[in-house]
């Protein structure tokens, strides 16, 4: 076998420009409806692929007793226009992820430590649910309301994944009683009553 | 010019099956991810591509003084595949269309008649809404809460479309309290008192 | 219950950056292939979300007796990257829609008031077509030529909506007869006589 | 290095139906939106993925002087689902692929042999055309009007790729002239004059 | 408030089949380019949602000391259509994922035991790899080559999430030496000595 | 018929920026994670739409005896966002395209001239090869390895096209052996012997 001299493929091997396997976002830049801007391809290292905050708990001293750390695009730029995302959920006993949706993403919840009971509620408003152990994975349709409940004594830890850079989540309690919607609006809307959506307007921090 | 006595093209012109302009839904066939089965194109007439049920008012004799009329594929099985769908929306005085997302599209609401006040929620919790009179259109990006309130004194009639021929459609008082997800689950996971969510399992016709 | 000190999804909470649940289009800057890039999440407003254009008739003095008045993306920035838009169509008696393609959707038609006569013809060269009364709806799957004609003695009006936020817009005589593609071409790919080309070119604002 | 006495993978490799690298069309069964079922794997061998007819002229004795012969998944069952398909294009001197469009895909077109004038229009009414030499290619945006013209004194070979397995084939000539859409609707919907259109129904087979 | 008599939305409410939240995939039905076809949604339960076989370690006494076990959508049909899957990887002590891509999906790796060095290769060729230790997760785009090397004294244990329900999977080794490809066509297209060739062939398997 | 005087459509007809039927490649402006930005469109002409690169051989004086001249969205911007690119392949007698793969899309390859012994193994470890003569076409599945050889006595012309603008080309050889991926992770994950490793890595340019 010679050596070469010369070698095919040049416009590929001279040009880091000319390839996009990935597009690292670049948070400072303009976003689009793909996603973030990519990095400029020559600055980018291997620690723009890797995320490092997921292997301490988050802070659960909450109403919810819970804790998400997402690796979404905005803290995971690697992920940016790949379609997945990731995240570290930290459950302390009683403690509740009350229902939510992702509006951009499906997501699988893989159980790593402790009991939760999971759910979610279809377009034909059946509910699925079930007590998921140590080692199960369940997953949630995309857009559709869900919760996961630690129901055992100790603490759940749950790492989560999603079919977008960027699902977004809505949670329902911050949604109704969260902001500036005034209360009769949420009452007409939702059912419930004034001095229930009071009462929850001063626990979530909402307004009129 | 003289006239033809071959033409090309011949694989195309000899046979309906060589094309899919579109995949008229075959609603006794197994659906897949991407939607239903097509009809055998040799069957499809105009009709499966015209719809004529939108011209009547909906019966808004319900709680919800409202109703929705779907033009979705299992109703317009011309639109299958396409990424788009159609319905109509009736809303009596005082009438509500309740807090509710579309999971698998964004939404298009034009308001033909009378006064609605329609807003939606972003994964910011920030609050987007206005009253529209008649010829405005407001958008409701995928898989967010939204509602639409009749605020004038007449019946306000809407006709919206969506970016999906399958948009789904979660109801959030139907999701919460229209099955049979136990009382004490509903609680904990909306933080809704007992007293309250019994009460509209009454309402939404719950169990549990 | 207690109040809560902490609150949990900080990293959502604090920072609109971190959330696209939409991506208003900035027409200030520059175009990507998924649409617009985003408008600074701070600085959209409900009325971003808003169209106000389509209470009005549009100005239906003109060869076609026709008027359509678009909300995509250029128009309507809320829009973008949501993959849907809309539009009202006003077609004076007598008036038609002359045949045009969208190249980038697929579109449903309901006709508000009226009757209109629309068909499209598929790749199969069939003809689809039917006489639309008050409160139907047809959908024209993506790229094929159809057209609307107004058949009744009275104004006729449409809404209009497309499964993109930039559906596209080429009509025929516009094509063929109305840019500076000589009328030698025009012939050859058409096979039209050359007379009956220029006399359009005349009436289209063609030149060559 | 010793030899394995257990494989990892095992699901992998002991079963077909657990990959779908692909999805060679089963031309019996019913399609969906997405394209054709897929054949069972066991039976799917290296001729599902070559197609040999382009090797060959089409046949051009026709009004056209031209001919396509498709590789799209109807013929070649093996691109199926991958979005992408070819075809070959024969011109003979003189010959002319009219105006057309593909509802489904973007185009490629190679030029092998002779010289073609090929342009297209966009929605801007802006023509866009040139004569491609030996070796040239051009791209046509998906659903746009585009046509080619052997405007040399030798046949024309163009080679074309299309961004579907499915692009589907819309000629002005055959949608305008070529079916029953009655004479004085295809003149109120194009505004030719009704003996140009009654003497391209004679030339391209339409009746009415 | 009063009680409803009647409830609107009665076309959902009434219809499991007129909703698709979900495709969970009917592995005894023909496949599709998008995927499995549907189970029949009133036969779905909440055990289609979840899968319970990644509590425990998988049998690294192979070649590799390593194993992956799937939840791909021939194992886990709930996710068939929703654009992610999962997976458990276990590597002992001096164990190896050898280079390998997955050609349908990008892929996020998290590491809950041990350490691992992993790594893989862009188009431009340069090599993005870094020691992990728990809690870390990397991202490899889809398509290119990636590896894992647990470099610890300890079991290795990782989950995988993918962005798509049937990501594919090619190990490299398995695919030119595991096969029926002659040794010489692997030489020529490898440029690896014929000897090195033969002698991986008996270690994977391969004939020819 | 009379003149128009005024035309309907005013706002397509007035405004190039309302329409994006295409988005030339702004090669000097961010990419996003759908391709590069869009040039003005007021400053597109034809030649953005037309490569003339491929009429010449390509340079296959090299160590593979082959040469590939790609017009990917780097070198063609035309193509960018409009999901195709193209490519010729020249192949020396004796030469050889080694396995490779190209993430972001599927290909076809058209034999034009000589005689081309192709394959690609699937992810279950499937080979499909066969030899083609001219005109003969082969399509290879999105990421999945394969090869070309020229295994006939003369020159061997090929010309590829591809599913995206930007495909990407992932050559197994530059891959291991062309980088500074330490020959002992080499060996651990491709279980190639250190000697052969350190042979090609002296071949392909590698160190370490």
């Amino acid at each position: 076998m010679m050596l070469p001299l010369f070698f095919i493929f040049c416009l590929f091997s001279s040009s880091h420009a000319a390839v996009q396997d990935f597009c690292v976002a670049d948070l400072t830049a303009p976003q689009g409806p793909a996603g973030y801007s990519c990095k400029d391809p020559s600055k980018v290292t291997v620690n723009d692929f890797v995320f490092s905050g997921l292997g301490n708990p988050g802070n659960t001293s909450n109403l919810f007793k819970a804790a998400l750390t997402p690796a979404f695009a905005a803290q995971f730029p690697g992920v940016n226009g790949l379609g997945i995302s990731f995240g570290r959920l930290d459950v302390a006993p009683g403690g509740v992820v009350p229902f939510h949706t992702h509006p951009g993403a499906s997501e699988i919840l893989f159980v790593a430590e402790g009991t939760i009971l999971a759910g979610f509620v279809s377009s034909a408003n059946t509910v699925y649910f079930k007590s998921l152990k140590m080692g199960d994975i369940m997953v949630f349709p995309q857009g559709l309301l869900h919760f996961e409940i630690n129901t055992g004594g100790t603490v759940a830890i749950g790492f989560v994944s999603f079919s977008s850079s960027n699902p977004g989540l809505q949670i329902l309690d911050y949604a109704l009683f969260g902001n500036n919607l005034p209360t009769e609006l949420v009452a007409a809307t939702t059912f419930l009553d004034t001095a229930q959506i009071k009462k929850l307007k001063g626990v979530f921090g909402g307004t009129g």
